[in-house]
């Protein structure tokens, strides 16, 4: 077969998933809250039940890609293990308990014609997720999208393929037991990369496509797709210590958003150290990221040279860039040109400056004196997370259930017409 | 110059038109109200100090439509008087006096740690609008625009170039008398088709473009654009007469939905009649249809031939397609085919029918018993509107201020950090 039928052929499948899932869709959305967490129950369940045959699959791909000299880091990702399989169960289950958002009326009111209006969240209808390596996105896209009465479509790393296929198998089969149509959850084949293009340009058949994953991911899916998209976690994040902070309040924020998880997206990449404290902060600050092991780059003497590039890199690394800034008009100016608008923090004692920096910054979260590891789902106390929104519209930062809803305007009258 | 040099300086003059936006955007995110709304009334008295400036612009853009054989009823869209103007500018008092989005709390909580976390409204930032002939367009953006904290870019039809140039004059005077920057809002050159395509491709610079106009403009934005677009006002809108139906009342409705502005997108463009009671409510709405001058297509005998494509057609005239269904589920199956999820209507005295129709009908707006015109961002009591939004992402329905902002989260914190 040549390049250009496999291709074809892909881009049918996919829209045949598309028009299957369309159709599970319909029905997803009549479910009833408890319908939905049952079923949620029952793919934890079987999950568990039919944990060998998912970690048997896992070490398939384990195989391959070890073979292929993968390195040990995304081995890990791609890596289940038992008490993974466990963790993976009772992520449902606590999907299960979060509250249902279908039906929340939103606003509501009645004309003075006497029509009475409402704002009714509804479910999106077919979501597509691209992602990466971790088999567990293929799980926790499954719940977030059911209890949200969606229909989704997985497009995995073929990495994993044969870990998606055993999961999306047990998922499958628990929806059956519950009279759920199964083909609320479909894995797209991995194998041609086309399969990609397809969904993300699938206008009509797909609602909205989310990326996760790494910038050149995220970036690609975004540029080519036709169909909606959200832009999600790509966090050049910084620390703004001000002339006001307080140093151990700053060095503590500042490994803990460098180094608790250097590769998540709310990890610091740079930390902008106020012109009036540098004297005493700089050092300070440098002896306690060297202290935990972290490669500082900035035009400091002593440093490794920083240009540009640092300024706008997302190390994803125990790597961060350090810059004396005249003040906080230039920590803004600084922020808001070379952020990605994910998490930006600033610590300060001083009233003010807290305000300035709040209201100026423009990014999908800003904190006064607090780590910017705080920006997730669970954190914010929305239990699991899809992804972290960078993007203005729809949804921005930490997005869960209600994120993953449309509306749809219900309006109840007696025969009213409009005068002309 | 050749097409290729002229394309790439129409570019520039775009991307540094943006670029020019997204400063202003900066200084208009921290405008007051009381600013906002001056500045409002301010353009609203320049526009009618300068109607004469503005009505011989606009003369200048007639006379070289009809010499350009333009229909009238394309004429009539461009064509401004005094009293139009006035209605112009009494929609900017009217902005202003609707309430400001900017700064609601959306969400907020105080976490277990301590932290203050709360959703805030902020500006989108820079938005782009593609719009056609219509001159108010122009004003009435800028007033939406402005009262929510964002900088515009309008690009107005070319017919219009002489009538825009002369009103962004003035509402950019009137700006600088109020000390706010007049790159809150500019007016793209029109003369360049390319222009189009350089605003909705400038992704990094431009937030967000919504097109306004036919269905031709707005596919072409949405397929080709790589800024996020909000898909508007294609209206392929259905009425289902139920067997349950006051068949007077649905007549009515019939007549208004369909005859009191035709080329609307919430006019109603199929009529579906339920089976059970087709012989007697078919001939009784076409003699209705018929005697309002309305042209009916469909499958019986004395009706203009219909096949798929008048299930299909967004006619905007005198037109209506007419079908006869099985039942209820037929009807919401055709509808949820060929609909474009605009406003879909029934008409029926049954609660059953009327929740189960509002409930599987996928679209914007579903109404019971009432007129598919009142789908209108005036008609819902939001004051003026920006369009009718028929995606599902971001705003669904009639567009006013709020769905012209995007959130941030502002934490507050006294030195947190996440445990490992």
């Amino acid at each position: 077969m040549t390049s250009g039928t496999t291709t074809e052929h892909t881009r049918e499948v996919v829209h045949e998933a598309a028009r299957k899932a369309r159709i599970a869709s319909r029905v997803l959305a009549g479910l009833t809250t408890a319908q939905k967490d049952a079923a949620l129950h029952a793919a934890a369940d079987a999950l568990l039940g039919s944990a060998d045959k998912v970690l048997d699959a896992n070490v398939e791909d384990l195989l391959v890609a070890k073979s292929a000299g993968i390195e040990e880091s995304l081995l890990d990702r791609l890596r289940l293990t038992k008490s993974r399989v466990d963790g993976i169960a009772s992520g449902l289950r606590q999907v299960a308990g979060l509250p249902d958002p279908i039906g929340t009326v939103i606003r509501g009111s009645t004309l003075p014609n006497g029509l009475a209006i409402r704002q009714v969240r509804v479910p999106l209808g077919v979501v597509g997720m691209v992602y990466e390596a971790r088999p567990n996105v293929t799980v926790d896209a499954f719940g977030l999208a059911l209890k949200s009465g969606n229909a989704v479509l997985l497009r995995g790393s073929s990495s994993a393929a044969h870990s998606n296929v055993a999961l999306v198998e047990v998922l499958r089969e628990a929806l059956a037991t519950q009279g759920i149509p199964e083909d609320a959850v479909q894995l797209l084949p991995s194998a041609d990369r086309s399969s990609v293009t397809h969904l993300i340009q699938a206008r009509g058949l797909v609602d909205v496509v989310i990326p996760r994953g790494g910038a050149g991911l995220i970036n690609a899916v975004v540029r080519d797709a036709t169909v909606p998209t959200i832009e999600t976690g790509t966090g050049n994040c910084h620390l703004y210590v001000h002339s006001a902070a307080d140093l151990d309040m700053a060095e503590k924020i500042l490994i803990n958003g460098k180094t608790r998880r250097p590769s998540v997206c709310n990890a610091i990449e740079t930390v902008l150290v106020d012109d009036a404290i540098a004297t005493t902060a700089v050092p300070h600050l440098i002896e306690a990221l060297e202290r935990h092991g972290v490669t500082v780059h900035g035009d400091l003497p002593g440093l490794v040279p920083a240009n540009q590039k640092d300024w706008g890199e997302e190390y994803l690394t125990l790597d961060i860039a350090l810059k004396v800034v005249e003040d906080l008009d230039a920590a803004v100016e600084h922020i808001n040109t070379w952020g990605t608008g994910h998490t930006e923090a600033i610590v300060t004692g001083e009233l003010a400056a807290a305000h300035e920096f709040t209201s100026r910054v423009d990014a999908a979260a800003v904190m006064v004196n607090a780590s910017t590891a705080f920006t997730d789902g669970e954190q914010f106390g929305f239990g699991a997370e899809i992804g972290i929104s960078t993007q203005k519209l729809h949804a921005r930062g930490p997005m869960a259930l209600p994120e993953l809803t449309s509306t749809k305007w219900i309006v109840w009258g007696e025969g009213q017409i409009r005068p002309v």
